[in-house]
């Protein structure tokens, strides 16, 4: 009887486990709630409209046709049961010999509930579409808005968080609004539109040296994103943002991207949780007191030389590799080492021929920082011929200033238009 | 003072008569309640994950920027107030010198309404995914379905109209079971699903000639489409469809492609509406009684040589050129003369390398057609880089067997999975 291990989410982490776990003699069942792989990373150019959604998802049958002894199960985890060794699901349970729970994380709005109600993230493929239609709705109503401030604040855009997501997504909007959306409405003066950062600290990019953020700060207000430092939004209405010292912030879309926790099903575990709802776990990964059970990715909270793993995809893909690997070395009656993370550097982009890069204690920006960062995103990618429509989007945007994908293909619910 | 022209709906119609009255002095409004034109023809492509929403529709305002004096308002026409001469929308009237309506049609279940709460159609972009969806959840279902009864209906596919629609829908989706969905489910029996084809005379393609139609009943039949002739269905249920003798069919998807109508806006005109919900026209394409109101596409009912036109996409692309000239003509003080519609053919793809297409009083079959059909889709597809990324995806198919868009990017509502 073959050994059996179910891999629980399809994220950076999990497909790495599958990938090394393919074909070694053991019974491996992928689950996960949605049948695809997302590409995270890349979300916020979909609700830019410089993506289609399907471009930077994958499907998992299709990854696992390419891994000998997988199989799919669509499912979502909704908890353990340590004594009987079953994962348990929507669908039924499933039983285990090795767990590998790689659940991800969820927005975390730190229980500012008027926030939750009227903002909008980037987790879901869902959330990137919609917030596109949110967007392009929100230029059409300002066409046929009459009052000014209030066409005004249709055209505000508040963005909460100066890490990568933040950045990158207040660089794309904004060019999107000068370069695309500027000729797609000669009716509106889109030049009166406002992308607003805000960030709680004082510096973006905080996992970044210093020249990188001052880069990043002088770059993104050079492209009149108004960039507001030491600030933090207290309170949210469906059309305006209030500052912690009482500044409002008359805006039709407040985006939130200032924090992330572990997914609900973390809260479900064995194991009280840390800061952000992660879950302690040993130095090889397992769940304390649960040897058979892994905890990878945004989930696993892990110290390293005193300080703690960020929720990353390349911390998650590295933790697939190893609960990949030390499963097969414990069948092999070999003892894993201790997981250890190589931080090969990280990047962000701010816009065209703009992104900042920092890898083996060197710095990179501007055009060529740009161009590695298209590169690797283009490699991580899966599948062939996604890589082929988002080089070929991102070529038609370099060459032509044009975002092809500004449909608004769900009207929004309970609003006029 | 400019006259205005306002089109209403942006389908093949309208973006035709919004090209021929671009740039010539009149002030142009182009109104649709969706951002995009969308190109119908290849709805049926996405349903069967054979290509990304995005490809088939094209941002009005994209191609509004190249069509000069005109603009574009995204509202949804409710009425028409013939006195003041105003086009009602849900964002308040449109004043018109002149009004160009192609509203389009929506789906007829001619009053079966137990069919019309259970079957799927494919009229909006959003059907198409929705569709998709269902399809591959249907498959995930059959996966942990323990019943073979239940199983089998989970993979039966009942098809309704033996129009290109239903044609070119069956051969699709039998295709994607057999070519794909065996590969990626080693899991189930996919030679136990069903696509079943419900015709209600004894032909389909009834608009082809004789010989074409039997090509493609014995292409669809070899390619193990169960095509019933002289069959209707009466009644459906979540599970079954219910034929006019008494036959059950134990199916958990229905799909309807037997009928469409005017669409609602068709009502609200002074004209009480013939077969179909259509407007009766003029021979120069006005609203009797209304000679500055022009009515065009699949809302319009005109004989010509003592036949109706039909409610296809030549039909509505060349009442769109006519209405436009039409207009040009009257302000140049030139009587137009009566819309005649030029026949330049019919065509249906049934499967890989298999279409049939009847013009000139010729008729081609298999390989040539096929390679026909997809050129001149390619060529009605609106927009250069949507062309590059449908031939991308077609090729991809036809070298590698493989549709990439099998994605469930929405869980379907009020069921576990």
């Amino acid at each position: 009887m073959k050994k059996r291990v179910v891999l629980v989410g399809m994220g950076f982490g999990g497909i790495h486990a599958a990938r090394v776990l393919a074909g070694k003699g053991l019974d491996v069942i992928l689950v996960d709630r949605n049948n695809y792989h997302l590409f995270q990373p890349l979300l916020y150019q979909v609700a830019t409209a410089g993506l289609e959604q399907e471009s930077i998802a994958h499907s998992v049958r299709a990854m696992a046709r390419s891994w000998p002894g997988t199989r799919f199960q669509l499912a979502e985890a909704t908890g353990i049961d340590f004594a009987s060794h079953d994962l348990l699901t929507n669908t039924g349970p499933i039983h285990y010999d090795y767990l590998v729970i790689g659940a991800g994380s969820v927005t975390n709005y730190f229980g500012l509930t008027s926030v939750e109600r009227n903002a909008f993230d980037l987790k879901e493929l869902s959330d990137a579409e919609t917030l596109r239609n949110h967007i392009l709705t929100a230029f059409e109503r300002a066409v046929i808005e009459p009052d000014p401030a209030r066409q005004r604040a249709l055209m505000t855009f508040v963005i909460v968080g100066g890490g990568p997501t933040g950045v990158e997504f207040s660089g794309a909007l904004v060019e999107l609004v000068h370069f695309v959306l500027a000729k797609d409405y000669p009716e509106l003066k889109t030049q009166a539109a406002r992308v607003v950062l805000i960030e709680a600290t004082d510096e973006l990019l905080v996992a970044m040296p210093e020249s990188q953020r001052m880069y990043t700060l002088n770059k993104l207000r050079s492209m009149s994103v108004e960039v507001l430092l030491n600030a933090r939004v207290v309170d949210a209405g469906p059309e305006q943002v209030i500052l912690h010292d009482g500044a409002v912030i008359p805006a039709h879309t407040l985006f939130w991207s200032a924090g992330v926790k572990a997914a609900p099903l973390a809260a479900t575990l064995d194991t009280p949780p840390m800061a952000a709802g992660r879950i302690p776990v040993e130095p090889d990964l397992t769940l304390p007191g649960h040897s058979e059970v892994y905890v990878i990715g945004d989930m696993a909270f892990l110290k390293q030389d005193s300080s703690v793993l960020p929720m990353t995809a390349p911390v998650a893909m590295q933790m697939g590799i190893y609960a990949g690997n030390a499963i097969l070395a414990r069948e092999g009656g070999r003892t894993p080492s201790p997981f250890r993370y190589r931080d090969k550097g990280t990047m962000a982009t701010i816009g065209r021929n703009a992104a900042v890069a920092s890898a083996f204690g060197m710095n990179f920006r501007g055009y060529f920082a740009w161009l590695v960062w298209l590169l690797l995103h283009l490699y991580y990618l899966i599948g062939f011929r996604n890589r082929i429509v988002v080089m070929l989007n991102w070529v038609w945007y370099y060459w032509y200033h044009e975002r092809q994908v500004r449909l608004i293909t769900k009207r929004e619910t309970g609003q006029e238009l």
